[in-house]
């Protein structure tokens, strides 16, 4: 009695049918060597209006077998597995996880673990040929530091300022090698400042006066980003949001650009 | 000195810049008349590539303004508003709230409130002779219960069932009046069974066998609701999503079915 | 077949049973006026050993017929009305809503509402006498601004600041008359500077400067709000937390104080 | 200019003071092998009445000094670390992860992975002889399936059922050995099924079977687990708390039990 095979009769595809919310133990392969993380998995495939229903234990079991450590192979290489066992030419990966990098404060060199939540997905489609079409997708949150140019602009003293999430969703080419580290580094770089777990003090004097140095409107965070982004041969399209948890309000500003090549 | 209105070199457009996570009280008008809540705003214009900033506190300034009761209406007329005050020829108002809708039990025909989370999106655009076009969209989220038509065919008894949420996502044409009760009973009627807030015991009795004798897959799901929003002719498009928090896993069950007219 | 009225042989009483996550219409008595808000509400009575289950539709039943403005009076009245239902001796009514006031910015006067996370439980219990002890509970998370004294020691100019938030729980005489405005203007006069919806350019001048010219630590906003709510004779016993949501890091500081009087 | 070292004169002591949020990549060492997590860590020690700040970059000096995997007795271990390093005398030190464990499907025996949210705390106090107190508690929640005795009873056919939560709070002798692995067992072995991350088709039968024949109410689940917790020597406190995301409301039942042996 196998009804998830039945004829189907309502003449609707699915676009994605599967599962989500899946935790996983991930061992992360980066630049700087390995770390353990946890990852939240997101699989579906497309399926035909004939069919009534997908295997859902085969995305489970498929995941159960991920034991390597993953790196901007990994989503690729999982859809490539999925489409077969599910009978389906259609379907994405999508996995999150916080993504350790360690960095060195400012003037004191002493070194600590910044966290990032980090997306990736692939997408797949058999085409009329029968080969198959891949896209790789790669979203980084990137939490740091805004200071206002308007209230340091009319202000005697001081100017407010906040903590920002720059949030960049890339479509990259899938034989590219673009690293986390990299994109990270695009927000960071353009921001007032970037964040540190350690700071000693010479290094939060250097935050404070190199931010107050360098003041950005949610504006000019994605502007600064994005035309970054623009000039990476690797990325194909992009969007950039930046949200400020104004410290003078119980609200975000918030912006957004769209780019593709 | 107003920083925000200095020419930007950059040349890059802003998609979307405003404010979001404003919180307002809300008097909402609904078929059964009205009730209170809590509305979330996100409020977004398009920034030219030659502007440097927009006017953040115009928008919570409009929004301070808004003590009429709301309805169907509501964001398309705050997006009119905003955009000569924010000198823009596109943005975007949306606003999310709790919408409480009076029901009766099935067989005591006692009453309580059901809550479904709704969002109302309008978007403006000014095209080239200058006229405005508006586009509106309605979310809402329907909590309903899914039984899982396998477990019931394999087992001697029982069936696993669960908590699901049917998410409808449609743009209407400004000038129907489709109402959130509307839309949410198109996700009620198609579930294994609808949810109550007060069920007395020949209600429960009822609703478990009613959803015994009618056993839905998420697959199910999405396409009985997508099949009846689609023969809606006040819906132009729809996308219908449904996830099932599986009673036998710690992981959901998901489905999505997208429709352009 | 009432399974839950049967008698029970684990020997185990318990503490607390009942529903919660239940969202519901409210209007709000405040010292301004009314306003609309959502309340999610938990109630939970105490079980004897011997008895089996309590009955669940009794406590929506209550609620549905909470169609009454609420202000402090309405949880003692909730838990008064419900022990009888339950026929229990003891049980607590809690409920937890956005809170708004309407304030002036520092300088234009300009008017905007604020919004506050604002929780009320009343908790009774019948003692041997057969009265009926009640205890009233105050709970108000605050969002601050909060600007780091050691930032601006060491700096040339500029201090980090952020968004802070200042949670007060407080045990009330039921008799007293204790608002919500009261307790929140007692976290918003200590911290760096208060928040405001709605700042005009010199407003925002002045809150920059005045957050600058009163530098505090996670510590010297527990210790100020602490001090304060210490002096006022309506409150028994209060705990009063900060987190500030730092701008140079990715974590929070934290700081909490206890005082029983 | 070391201004939290300076004298305070407000005669408020501080009970806790310290850092929250902080994520650090974990290895963690279980009963069958170690696995990769993350975990997120808070930190506090108590502050006397006139000192004025703690010096907060020295608690994360020492989380990033955490490199061997973690188990049970992690959080005793750097709590003692902790409190000469920040010149306290009481602190406290806490950090939540994902727990995984491999777990073998009833019937066909095929095996995957279940993840439970896991929080260890250990409190410390030096008293007056100059001795280090120190107490261990051991958090898990633990998502279940329950049936309801009161719909199968009354209900020709079918019985609904859905999700739940048991979270199991206790407080043990820091010298006695127990697992994760232990106090998990407890709260599944007493639910009206388990959960498993991969079912195959007969395995899905015998839990929609088994859970029919083993109807729980929200009450039963704490009862059942607490009376299994109490009887473990290992155990010297213990709170269980119970909430059904019911299939057939909006809402959750639920209930708590707290006993000190």
């Amino acid at each position: 009695p196998d009804v998830q095979s039945t004829r189907d009769e309502r003449a609707l595809a699915i676009e994605q049918v599967g599962i989500r919310g899946v935790r996983h133990p991930l061992t992360v392969r980066s630049k700087a060597g390995s770390f353990p993380s946890v990852g939240t998995f997101e699989m579906n495939v497309a399926l035909p209006a004939h069919v009534k229903g997908t295997h859902m234990s085969r995305f489970i079991a498929l995941l159960q077998k991920q034991e390597a450590a993953v790196d901007s192979t990994t989503a690729v290489t999982l859809v490539r597995e999925m489409l077969p066992l599910l009978n389906a030419t259609e379907g994405s990966v999508q996995f999150t996880y916080i993504h350790f990098v360690k960095k060195s404060a400012p003037v004191s060199g002493v070194e600590s673990l910044m966290d990032y939540e980090v997306t990736w997905t692939a997408q797949a489609r058999q085409n009329v040929s029968g080969t198959l079409e891949t896209q790789l997708h790669l979203r980084a949150v990137v939490p740091v530091m805004s200071l206002c140019p308007c209230s340091k602009e009319i202000s005697e003293f001081g100017a407010h300022n906040q903590r920002s999430h720059v949030t960049m969703s890339v479509v990259l080419d899938p034989q590219t090698k673009m690293t986390v580290e990299d994109l990270v580094s695009a927000a960071e770089s353009e921001a007032s400042s970037e964040l540190w777990g350690l700071l000693k003090r010479p290094d939060e004097k250097w935050v404070t006066e190199h931010s107050y140095s360098n003041p950005k409107f949610v504006e000019d965070l994605v502007r600064d980003v994005a035309g970054r982004l623009q000039q990476d041969q690797r990325i194909q399209s992009l969007v950039v949001e930046a949200e400020n948890f104004e410290s003078i309000h119980n609200h975000s500003a918030y912006a957004k650009i769209s780019l593709t090549k």
